[in-house]
């Protein structure tokens, strides 16, 4: 049972059908639940973009290219896979349509029109499909990024096929299902836990299973940092992730069918920017105190770790409280990045710290405002998430390191993944400059 | 008489005026008509970004300018003469108004506020010619990517105000003002021929006419691959047109005021983007079993491919159909790409056979999953569409060639467009590298 | 007061509440009217990509990513400052909230629920904020730009938490916070004036009090062109900003609670996007004409310039009378840029042309087509913004030029903001070509 799509201004509307004059009508609320699915899941679409652009900019031009393969042929995959196993898998109510799956047809239609009966559902079943397909999306864009520069392209897509069909609409029934964790009373509004943990703590165990890239660290215990390649376009990939999560965190308001819905979703709105805001001075303020240098990365990811932060619970807190919620999240990145390197844990773009750690830190932040959550039922949920995710991830790396290998071999990783992998380089007429490795 | 814009929901919502508290009010779908238009519509509005990014990322770096000059210009010549000739030519029964179309004005407004009459309309004037004047301009951006790197950019500025003007105008009469075709039950639902392969049909015509790049043929039959500057950007703009086309196939259901609306535009989403989805599947997977390496670009334009296929019937098929036929498209792609090089068709970014043969494909796909259409029929639509096209072209692409002259001499060709034409360069600081040519 | 916000519609919906069926109910335009800000406010939010991305296009590589972390700072810190101080000081019935702003609470949604009796503020307060802040950060980001490659970081930013908590908002309270200047009859649909002159004023100023770039002017009166790093993203960022101008000024409309509401959005977006083609053609044909080649920095300052003079009133022009104000926009930057230089007035991005001059030229254009407006007041409305934002810059450019410092030392500026005071190159592997200076 779908414990995420019960609509309650959907029962207040047909309620409604003999309610004052001011009252939404059960199908005009139809459309408005519908249309906000759809608009709020393009903005969540573009998160595609967004991710592509971040980790284009953040990783070497030698391994560019591979990365927008990457990134668009997982959302692809994520799409397809949602399609044949993982709605079905997650909202378990959902069943027999594998290859048919097609909500809307003549009669369906007719019957709508003539009795109104189906505005029961509230919504459009495609508009809600192609609403929570892009959020499976955004759990597997996350993973890409760390692991670059040193992954092999076919054992990526292999992982994102398990992972997008299976690791997240498993995990995903626990809550938005109507699974146990929901029973228990888990707390995660737009997916702090269930979208970016999960894709944090996939790359994570991926990071640790494939090693650090070539470099990196040194046997003396040094880190060399490797510059990405073209800073704009991360700049851009954030903005367009920032611009991308309005939709994430609004759409998961489900409806837009009463004002009480409306409301909310301007909450949310206002409250993610300044989450987003919050983190974004944060790592600012931060990074020039303590490294007396600003640093735009971080300043990228203080706004991703903001954003992070306040997607447990967008619809509570005061704007103060978001704005703080955020600045935390900004403040986790700029501690937790120099952590991870003194672990040896090589994550390109950052993406644990912002979307891990940032996620387990906007769960538990939840109850500070609602007082409908505990803080013992949201680490539940952290820790029931984190150890299914790390153990089915850990299983699915490791079968595929020991059959057809994850690793680029030494010789690729060299001379990059682009020339090797696909034959072709990004940025063919840039000469190479000193600082190209 | 505009058939493409009987909306069938407004008649049932004003027959609904006396019906039951379920139903939307005629003015609450006149909004919700209007709004789709116009949100829908800036979504494909944004895809002239995308186009000038994707074409921006595959020419060479010594023409990138002129083609970001071009793309941008493009798009607001079509705006000019589709509002000065185009829409009037293509909707006939909009008359008289050149250059005072304004629907709205004060009269309008009062007598809407106080009598509801032109409720019947069902969606403000605006916003439909806002829809359909976005419309134009994608068939327009489709020409620019095929013809660049040689064709001067005058010439190319003026054959986008004809093709605007009253090629792409009078063609879609046919269909969607209510001519010829509509009347043989010709089936397009957002424009696989009538936008896309228009645009194809012109960008062959030229690519025929201007011949090809220096160097891109031998003599002995040999192709020389000329890798684009920035994949990066090529891949932003791909995930643009992905976006957009939610609006361009979303937007063509041409109405939001009844609950069958927006479940039809829902499944519009859903099937657009699984259709790419496949696209994109088909194109990586075809090109490392052919290739032996998965290729960037090729993925790209998988996705373009798919979105175009999907474009002619969004509304009818399953997903699981929407996703195979998107699948053959990213499949024309892999293989007509190579074919035309052996006709030595010089296609700089790969839009023939995205924009035409997938429109061609998606075009004929239709009536497998939509009884209403016939294969006889689409094939009608097809050729009729294509010899308008290519004879219209071909005479204004001869004509510019006769007498201003199309191509750019040897020597603005060697050192780029952008030098000689614009008197700059896209990248002024970033060294030529071995592989720029 | 909040002249702005008084929703013309919203009164009509609820006097309709015993009015005929065809009538939008007052929760239904409630929706609406929440929605439209939210949706077309997004639109606004991407902006901020837009000018981080024009800019990070038009600076030299060596200040890209300083530009870069200087937008997506200013943009959070408008929204932060907006929170704190400037929505309170703008719209001055809105006390006491600092710390505190959540409209929404469990009481107000019950109430709602029960009674309606909050309809009639007509929108849900917090979308309407998420509206107001979005507009602050785009005067914000009006100033990055021109003041770019020589300010120091972060004298910048203090300047930009003054122009958004304070400047911003007490200009903004004189037309609409209902001030002196909406007594007086001031008519600036979208910003124009209050928007972008705001922004252009504080650019003016700062690039006066700060100085030319070292070797832009030459002590023979000479001018040397400093030519943009990157222009295909300066192109992307222009069509970004074209695409979020369709939010600033459709959702200026303030309301979509009415059939006549979605008409004046539509005419607005429609008149919106044919200025802006207007533009960019008068820039491609004037600068073909005036200097033998085209300019694509011309013609995307001419899309921007087109923009802003059509934004003070976009809702009462004909598609012609639109085309042609956005037209002497697009002349006007042509113009204006060589003017600049020979004032030895040092605008990295043309953004003192665009958006001052075109908006003063747009401010006094509403008369023409608006019988409301007079063009005696809406010269009083552009020098009375002038004066105050000109001297209220100075004073703060001033006091950080004598405390801090303004100007990056020569070194610095030589060698580059990004690597002294950030310590990162935004292209590290970029090699650097013979015109890298």
């Amino acid at each position: 049972m779908n414990k995420r799509l019960i609509v309650p201004s959907l029962a207040a509307a047909v309620a409604m059908t003999a309610a004052p004059a001011y009252a939404v009508d059960a199908e005009t609320a139809y459309i408005l639940n519908s249309f906000s699915f759809l608009i709020n899941g393009v903005l969540v679409m573009f998160m595609a973009a967004g991710f592509a652009m971040l980790e284009s900019g953040l990783v070497r031009s030698k391994n560019t290219a591979t990365i927008c393969l990457k990134n668009i042929t997982l959302y692809s995959i994520a799409g397809i896979m949602f399609y044949i196993v993982g709605y079905n898998l997650m909202y378990m109510d959902v069943s027999g349509y594998i290859g048919t799956f097609m909500p809307w047809s003549a009669d369906d239609s007719a019957a709508l029109a003539e009795t109104g009966a189906n505005f029961d559902a509230g919504y459009s079943a495609s508009s809600d499909w192609f609403f929570q397909m892009v959020f499976v999306a955004t759990a597997a864009s996350i993973v890409s990024g760390t692991v670059a520069e040193r992954i092999k392209l076919w054992p990526f897509l292999i992982f994102t096929v398990v992972l997008t069909a299976f690791i997240y609409p498993i995990q995903g029934s626990w809550t938005w299902g109507g699974g146990w964790l929901t029973e228990m009373g888990f707390a995660d509004f737009a997916g702090s836990s269930i979208v970016h943990s999960v894709g944090g703590w996939a790359a994570l165990t991926g990071a640790i299973i494939l090693g650090a890239r070539k470099g990196k660290y040194g046997a003396d215990g040094s880190v060399h940092p490797i510059p990405g390649a073209n800073l704009p376009l991360a700049t851009l990939g954030t903005f367009i992730l920032w611009l991308g999560w309005f939709g994430f965190n609004g759409g998961s308001v489900l409806a837009l069918g009463s004002a009480g819905d409306a409301i909310a979703m301007a909450n949310v709105f206002a409250n993610t920017n300044v989450a987003a805001a919050g983190g974004v001075v944060a790592a600012v303020i931060l990074t020039q105190v303590v490294y007396k240098k600003v640093d735009l990365s971080m300043a990228l990811n203080g706004a991703i770790g903001g954003l992070v932060s306040i997607t447990a619970g967008p619809d509570t807190p005061t704007l103060g409280s978001a704005m703080l919620i955020g600045a935390i999240g900004g403040a986790i990145v700029v501690f937790a990045v120099p952590l991870l390197d003194k672990l040896k844990i090589d994550d390109v773009v950052g993406a644990i710290p912002a979307h891990l750690l940032c996620g387990i830190w906007g769960t538990m932040a939840v109850p500070i405002t609602n007082a409908d959550a505990s803080f013992v039922t949201q680490l539940i949920g952290v820790v029931g998430i984190g150890a299914f995710v790390i153990v089915a991830s850990a299983i699915v790396w490791m079968v595929l390191k020991f059959t057809i290998g994850l690793r680029a071999d030494e010789e690729t990783e060299d001379s990059g993944l682009d020339k090797v992998e696909l034959g072709l380089e990004a940025y063919p007429e840039f000469g190479r400059g000193a600082h190209s490795i």
